[in-house]
Order: structure tokens, then sequence, then C-alpha cells
């Protein structure tokens, strides 16, 4: 049985179903409806929600519940994500799991409350300061919060880490329907790190979270294996959609939301018989780039990048294909959405170049 | 005639002989000597000092003071930047110039205070929410960082935006001999948008200084002028030294006192009949592209980035050779800096690739 | 069957006893065991405990709590409570119950964590600002705190208000055998008023907490039923003891662990066939009276009030007295503690002037 | 020559001519010209005006100014001046000189912001944790707040004590004629304790300026240097205005700008031939206690204490008094000024039991 539901709805009920039992925030537009229906839905299953003096006392909640081997999240949108940097540093450095949503506005700034994807280069190449990655994954519709929001739970108790996952006013507000999936136990993995209280421990160690390596030796060794586990992420998590890629000699390459418009544009392109096709990234980072090689994509002439930004993911694609293929960007920005008929234009004129 | 001075000293002191004349910060180390001698010396030329309660309450403060007009700054090393993310978002919503330099310190999290470049992605990609760039300036040497900072502050104003100046732990704490620029007179362009007081003013014009742009046309709009002005700067604005690359097949790439250990290694190699140079990227963003064309580096068949970080700037030089030559890397982390040895070794292993 | 229990303990058991299931505050020596013991003990009887960033955020939580409807409590000491003034006269103006309990330490300013009697006039003269009175408790020993947290959290609610707890280093950190009341079922009144959520009322009618009275007409009679509820209580509440009053000459006054080493003295003194007595007030505001007419201490021919302060409660027994008897002070400050010793000089002293 | 000015204005010049040049504070009605005044004023004569991010914060700021040897200063209302409570005890801990200006508004809580005088208590019995006094001057008029401006700043460093000065909405709003005192040199007494900076000075000592005590023993002794000077304030500063006392048998108390209806009142009914007079406390605390004495009340039968509150000062009056003469109160309250017919009325029925 399906029932309707609204993206931010989802993003909550998807997380209580994932095992979260904690919510930290502070409410801004356009995620309000993520705290809203958890401050109802927490208690009901013996969880704690909390409102949050500031996003920057959030963030470091989430700290506390992380080290204490909860299952943890906290969202909000731009300026609220900036205010958390220096928060989600700590958390990679202290390879704490937890997962954050954003709900991407209009920015830079204040900005306004209408659909972006401007912050990809904020989730993807580290707001905070130092040395780390955060996995970053990006769904496209209201059954997919669900999958992912359930991978994001995991992949942080997997690697340790924080995860983020990256909507956008679209997402937040649409209302789709959605078969629920069946609710199941959760068992996250053990964490014999967390920092649970000695007392009520038989093994009566000290358990220490921090991100304090005084002597740079061992900054150094700490970091070294995070970057091996990055490495085993790039190498294990990437996730994209192919779409009609195979025969395509324009490839569309989009993610979240956009993506949905960019397949129409696939599908009416195809009408008029150009061979187009997308990749949709849903992993951000570890960015698909396999997705680019000549294996999956033998026949493509040209890439097009469609973002609701100026262009950030364009960056990640173009490090991908290397120079291989030209690789051109479509967008617009601050919180209008890319319309069907002009990524459909922007197609067109490639198809006549690739002629 | 000669000083001795500190580069911490030397950010201070030029600030103010750039016309800096208010400092907002909160102390963290490795840079607690730039506020410590502002303390004293912004007094004596008629300016404000003040240690504010928090870096979230000084990066805003920056911004008021920016919006009336003033010269203005902040310091600070990598958690205090973070904390400074949605200001900075800010700053460059509202078209604000303002200074903010990063004495960067080993992350992620607490970290330790050793020297580290690992907030190259923060500063460059834009650690805050939104579309939005910050020009990026990274001296190399006490001299240099006079002629930077002023460089900063012009720059500040010419294009309304904030400009951050990245240092390092060794660039903030060596002592260096340096020749003191004369004392001259700044003038900083009128700033005919600056919120000065409406009273104060003949026009009576009111003056709004704002990030809010609620209807997304209007957003994209003010976006737009944006980005005509950052494609200006990428245009007229990047800076990089050349170090005997005309002749060079070996391009090591390093920015800030990373640079001087390369440069030394390119001495060295040059000693055994190794051909190499160095290119220094001087402006981060804008990155010098055109250091990276042909025409630049003729016979070049490879290039090793070099970093005090795991691998950010070596994304940039990838986009800028776009698959034209193999381009490798190498660095240390945690506030470990890579040996001239090591480098070295490193060089000569492509050497002998290339060979 | 007697158990075991310190002071601060007590007063955490007592509340949850009397039904209190929010505790918000702050940690601050001597009380610290009083959240300690909550942080584990309210979520067992569904409650909540919530340790705030600041004492001005506790009391704000307390604020909301208590405006929802909940039975709720703070506790902290001096400096901590000092901070909670204006959210008491908020508490107080807005017409809401709840329960602060102060274990005073020396003071003023940052003074000493042991104990004293001088938070009396900020208790019972009003701390904040405006007209408006707070019920004071002054316990002597364990088993009496659950008697009087009863009580309070009853006086609370029967007249909307705040009512304080007075306790000190001493009776928090003492540990006394005492009979555990049995556990009974709670029923806090009815209380229309709360603001717990129109959605989920029958009644639909729009419930408001404020203590703004823009309209000074509108003040003046919101504070006239608040002065109508003052003399109200005024007459029904005092509650004091009287130990060995009838037939003495000299009177102590004393409250809290102060009177159990004075009602020793009267012993003492008595030995000597010196008559004295003690008025122990219970209620600090309302101040007993009642109990410095002539008939309740016919001989009276001095009072002497003892208390662990440099003289803030003796103003109160010279008002009730009103100059019909000789009212002399004895006190220790800085948290010193009178000795036995010390009173009984003092009265034998007395005893010779009245002979 | 006169000028006309506001008495908020008159706060804030009477301050800088009295050698104030630090003002840290919060804005809040009615006193916010204060502030206003200053932000211009102080810069002119080489001071720091700086509004601080809460009341809590600038009270802090009056303590470490006052610390380092400043004439500093702070002014809020009602809420603002609870905030600061815990401040005002570390002030008077640490003996630190400062002036606080309250310019009382309706409470408790949010209330309104119309003139009151029902912070009587919290400033004149401690609105702070511990046991200590804060000096407390009540002028009438524009002119007065000249000299009890200069008043509070001497009286302050003399006893190195906070130093409380109580005005009310309408003193704050008012605009009178004023005779501006001459401009003169202000020689504030040296502070050989004032944390100056051990590197400038010469000695070479270490200066601390704390209020802990963490020995009872050493703060009690602290504490009975600071009783010796309150007695020594009690014998030598009190201050009140008798008006037409000698022959009165109904005498009026009142303060502050209350004090000038009543003394119109005493006016009226001497016409009626009714011998009424007026004593104005001018300091609040110390207490004017003589100003009750027989020499100087010689015939008075009936005390009529009248207050902007629900009653307040008459503790202190009957205190005085001590049950010699009947002391009776009226007020009103919440902002509610009482009016000259209704105090008339008051006095009319009290000649008439007094006949």
């Amino acid at each position: 049985m399906k029932v309707l539901m609204k993206g931010n709805e989802a993003f909550a009920e998807a997380a209580v179903r994932a095992g979260c039992r904690y919510f930290f925030g502070y409410p801004i537009t356009p995620q309000s409806e993520v705290p809203h229906y958890l401050a109802q839905r927490l208690p009901e299953v013996g969880g704690v929600f909390l409102q949050a003096e500031s996003e920057v006392a959030a963030i470091n909640m989430v700290y506390g519940a992380a080290a204490a081997g909860a299952r943890v999240m906290t969202s909000s949108s731009g300026p609220g994500i900036s205010l958390m940097q220096e928060g989600i540093s700590y958390l990679a450095g202290a390879e704490l799991p937890a997962v954050i949503v954003n709900i991407m506005r209009g920015g830079p700034g204040l900005g306004n409350i209408a659909p972006t994807q401007a912050d990809y280069f904020q989730a993807v190449k580290g707001g905070g300061h130092g040395d780390y990655r955060v996995i970053v994954l990006a769904p496209a519709n209201v059954t997919e919060i669900f999958t992912l929001m359930e991978k994001a739970f995991d992949l942080a108790d997997k690697y340790r880490m924080p995860v983020m996952v990256l909507g956008d006013g679209i997402l937040g507000q649409v209302m789709e329907p959605v078969e629920l999936p069946p609710l199941k136990e959760i068992n996250p993995p053990p964490k014999p790190w967390a920092a649970t209280g000695k007392i009520e421990r038989d093994d009566k160690t000290r358990r220490i979270i921090n991100s304090l390596y005084i002597v740079p030796e061992e900054n150094e060794k700490h970091l070294e294996q995070q970057f091996a586990k990055y490495r085993q992420i790039e190498e294990s998590e990437p996730l994209h959609e192919n779409f009609l890629v195979e025969d395509a000699q324009i490839i569309l390459v989009s993610f979240g939301t956009m993506a949905r418009i960019a397949k129409s544009v696939v599908l009416k392109v195809r009408e008029r018989g150009i061979k187009a096709g997308l990749i949709r990234p849903i992993t951000l980072w570890p960015f698909p780039r396999k997705a680019f090689t000549a294996a999956n994509i033998p026949v493509a002439k040209k890439i097009l990048t469609v973002e609701m930004s100026g262009g950030q993911m364009v960056e990640d694609v173009r490090l991908a294909v290397n120079g291989r293929i030209d690789v051109e960007f479509f967008g617009r920005t601050g919180g209008m959405v890319p319309e069907s008929k002009e990524v459909l234009e922007k197609v067109l004129a490639l198809a006549r170049e690739v002629e």
C-alpha cells in the first residue's frame, strides 16, 4: 500500500526506521518539517528530539550522542549547515558516525528559500578545515529517500564517519506516493569504541573520543588510516544510475531532482532521433568516476552537466573524464530551476555540434 | 633598512599599512600574534581592536564594519575559520570587502598546532553555502606578506568581496629580515554603497546591505552579476611564479612555504642534470590556469603537485591540465611537512619515468 | 525502614515523588548531586533531564515546561541563581509554577563552596526586577526536604508562582537516615491555562502565557490580582517551628541547618537555668510574623537572630517585632558556620542583660 | 546658560563629565538614549562605546574595564539589570568600582515600558547572591543627575564598589533646562590595585582581581573588611532632602520623581492648614535612617511612604522608625504613577486621624 508523503517527512520517518533515535537541530526553511515531524515521532519510539539554541550547539550535541554510540542526525539548510562546519570537521576527526541532512536553499548568505544544488562544493569538497571526507548521498525522489537514509546510517556506522544527505527545496516539499518499506529490526553494528560510561561496562576500559593529535606524527598516522578508509570507500561505495547511456552520443549528468528533469529531456530528444543518455550520481562523494569510462559510455561525444547552481559538480565530472571528452555545463542559480525546455535546447545545440 | 619580523606580526603590520583600521577576532594558536600585535597597534593609528566572544561573533562584526565602508580584517586558524563559514557566505552574498587570514594548523577537528595546507579546499571551493567565490592569496615569505596583504585589501575593495589570505604555522612563526615598504597614504576607493548613516550624508539616500533576495529571479540576476565579476577576476587577477619552467620536463607545483622547499629541490635535481621547474600559484582562486598551457611549460612531461595535505590543490592542477600531461601528487598530512629529501626522491623517480 | 540519604539526593528524589518530571539545569558545586541523581532518575519515570548550556538557558527552559503545564524544577547555587533572576521575574510575571532549589554557597562573586545563608535577601526580597514575590521554603533536615519539596510543588501549582527552596552546603552534603514517605500517586491540579497545544485540545481556545502588559492600567490590574494572592498567602501559608518559646525570655531565631545548632544552644543554656527558646521560620516568605506576637512569645525580653550571613533575615524579624522587643544579631559570613560555643556565649551575655 | 536636556542624555553626558570613558551595554527601552548618546560622545573624548551581545556580556565587560582601573559604566532597565545580577555580585566580591544605571520600567517579567520604582528591593537589598551591598543613588531631576552621577563615580572609586543609580521612565524621558556644570578636570584617585599590565609597570608586582576565596576563613576576613567599609558608608554617606519637616505632623517619604509629586502635595495640603512635610532619600543605600529620628521630625505623628510600586522602600522606612511612629503606604504599580490628587486624599485622611 502506498501512502502520500512529503519529502521532508520522508527524511524524518526514514531516519526513525533506520534506527535513528536522537535528533538535535534548529529550525530553518525549507527543512522545518523534518524537526517538526521528529518532535512528535521520536518520543513515540523512545527517542529524544531536542531543539538546540543554535546550529553550532546542535552539531555539538550530535557529536556527543554519536560519541556515546547512538544513531543520531541533524538537518538544516544552507546557513545552518555552514554554522555546523566546525562540528562536522570534529566529527570527521573523531571518526564519529552521524547523518546530516541539508535541504539546500538559495544562497549565498541569507539568499532565499527556493531550491538549489549550490551547496555541492561545501558538501563534497569539505566545508570544514583539515583533510577529511564526508560521504554524500543525493536522493532524487521520496522512495529513494527511504533507501538512502537507511544507507546513510549504515555507511556512517560502517566507516565511522559523518554522512551528508543532500536534498533541495523541491524534494523536501514534494508529495509523492511511496511504498513504505516494512518496519524491520535495526541492528546497528556493535560500537566497542563508544564512550558509554565506564562504570556500566564490564571491561572498565577507558574510551576516549577525541580529534586532538598534538604530535604531528600521530596525527599523520591517524589521517593515513582515514585516507586508507577513504580509498576503500571510493572503491566500494560509488553509486550511480545509468539511463540509456549505452548508445548515447550526448551524456547528461545531473543529481537529485535535477536528474528528473534531465531524464525527461533525454526521452524528449530521443523522440527526435537524438541519442542522449543520463548519468545520475547517487553518491556525490565518492564520486562515481567509473560511470565515465569508455566501458560505460562507449560512444559518448559530448557531456553536458546540468545543475541547479553556477557549476560545481561539473568539476568532478571533468576530473573523472580527464580531458577525454568535452564537458559542458548548463545551470541556473539563486533558486531558479533549469526548465526542461532550456535544457532541451542546450542538448539540441550539442547534437548539431557532434553530427 | 631591513628589520627582523615574525610572519604573524607581518600580517598584522601589513594590514595596518594597507589601511586596515578594524580587527575583530578570537584567539587561536598558531595565529595569536596577529591579534596580539594589533591590540597594541590599531589604537595607535586610531583604529579599533576588539576580541569578540567567539569566531561566529567576530565574522559578523567584520560584516558590520565592512558594511559601513571600513577596511576590516579578521584572522584565525582552522576551527575558527570553520565557525566563520556562514559569515563568509554572507559577506559574499552582500558583496562586502573584508580580509580573512587563515594561519592553517593541523586538522581535522581539534588536530594540532603544526603547519598544514589542508584548508585549501575550504578556502578555494567555498566552505560556506551557496554559489560564491572568495579570492585566495598565498604568500610564501615575510616580504610577500606585505605585498599580498596590501593586494588583499585592494582586491576586496575593487571587487567588493571577501579575500582570504592563507598562511601556515611555518610562515606565521618564522622570523625573516624584511625591507619594510615605505609608509604611504592609503586611499581606498570611495564606497558609495556603504551604509554610513543617512543623517550624516548629503544625498539622504537609503543604502541597504543585504544578502536576501527572496525572489529567485532577482537572486539569479544578482548572482549572474557576481559570476560576471568572477570571470573578470579569472581573466585579470591570476598570479603565479615561474621558476625555471621553460626547459623543464618535470614541473613541481606548490604554494606558500611548501614552494620554498620545492624550489630547493628543483635546484638540487638540476645539479644532477634533471630539468625540473616550479610553478608557484600565488592566487589560489583565481587559479593560475594559464601557467599550465603549452606556451608556459613547453617541454613538460610530468607534473608533481606537492602539498602539506593529503591532496587538494592537485585537483585544480588536474583541471587546468585537463589530461594533457600526467599529474602526480606527493604530500604529508596532519602537521607534517614534506622534507626536501623525500620530494627529491619523488622527482628522481619521475625523472626515470620520463627518460 | 530508614535509608541513609544525602541531602542533595533527597532534594532530587523528593522532587520525583512530588510528581516533578522535568529538570533543566547547569552544574555547580555544592548542588551537583541534584542533577547527577536526576539524570539517572527522571528517565526511569518517563521524565526529562536536560543539562542546558547555561543557567540563563535553564531557567527559560523551566519557563517553557511550566507554561506547558508540567511539574518542573531547576537547582543551582549562588552565581547560577543570580543568572536566573531575569527568568524568575518572568515566571512570576507570567504566573508560572516552578520550583527552584538554591543550595547556597559562599559569596559574593565566585566566593567558595562552603555553606552560607547569604542568599536570603535575594530569595526573599526578590532578586529580579519588578513587584513580585516568590514563596521561599527552608528545610532543616533530610526528612523535612521530603515534606517541603512536595509542599513546594503543591504551592507552586496552587498559587501559580515560582517557589524557591533554600538549602545550604551542609544540608546538601549531610547524610541522614530518612524514612522515605510511601510512594503515592500525585494528582497535580488541572491547569486549564496551560499552553498545551490548541490542536490536541477539545476547546480550541487560544492560551497565551505572557508577562507583557503593555498598557500600564492592565499591568496594574494584573499586579493587584497578584498582590491579593500574596496577601492570601501571607494569611494562610506561614510556617514556623516553636521550640520552648512559651516561657522563654530569650528567643533565638534561625532557619535551616543553622536552627539545628541554635536548638542545641537552647538546650545547653536551659541546663544552666536560662530560659531560652527558638523560633525557626520554615517559610521565609511569607515570613511567619505571628510567631513574634505577644501571644506566641509572652515573656520574651530579647531576640537574637543567628544566621550564616552578615545579617539578612534579621530585617524581617525586626519588621515583625516592630520595635516591641530588642532584636540583636549574630552571624558568620563567607562560608563560616557559627559554632554552638560562640552562639552560647552570645546568649549568656544577653541573659545577663535581661536579668 | 541653561540648556534643555533629556534625562537619559543627562545620565550619559554627566558620566562623560565625571571622567567615564568606557560604556558597555545592550539596548532596552526606556533607557536607549543613554547608549545612543554615548555611542557618539565617547569616541569624541577618546573613550570606548561597545554594544555587547547581551547584558550578561555587558556587565562582564564592565568587570574587565573596572579591573583595569577605568571609570566605566553600563545602563539598562529591569530585565537587563536582572541579567546583570551575577556580574554585580562579582563586582562587589572583587571590590571593583563601576556605575550601573537602571532606568526602571514596568515589571515583573517583560511588563511594559512605563515608569516604576519597583526595582528598589533588587537594587537596595542585593539582587545577586552573597553578602554584599551596592551604593544606590536616586536623582529626582535633570540637574541632580549631574551631581549624583559625578558622586556615583567618586563613591565607586573611593570605596571600590559598584554604585547603582536609579531613574525611572519619567526622569529618563523628561526634558528640563539644566545649567551644565563647568567642564572640569577629573582626577580619579590612583588605583594601585588595578590590573594594568605588569610589563608596563615599574613595580612588576602581580596584581590579581578576584572574588574567589576558597578558604572560608579568608572569605570571612575579606567580608569583614567589606562590612567595616559598609558601616563607614552608613555613617558618612547617607543623603536626604528635608522639605518642611520641622513642624510637620505628617511626613511623606518618597524618592526620585515620585518625590516631586509628593512635594507638590505637601504644598497643597499646607494651603489647607495641614502641617505636612517630605523626606526624600537621595541615597537609598545607605538609607538615611537619621532623617527619621525625633531630632529631625520632632512632631511627626504619621508617616506616609509613597512609591511607584506595591511597597518596597516602606520596609526601610519602618526599619528606621522601628515602631515609634505609624508608617503607612500608598503606591501604584505596573507603570502607573500615583496622582497628586490621590496622594492628597490619602494625606487628608491621615490628617483627620491625627487631629
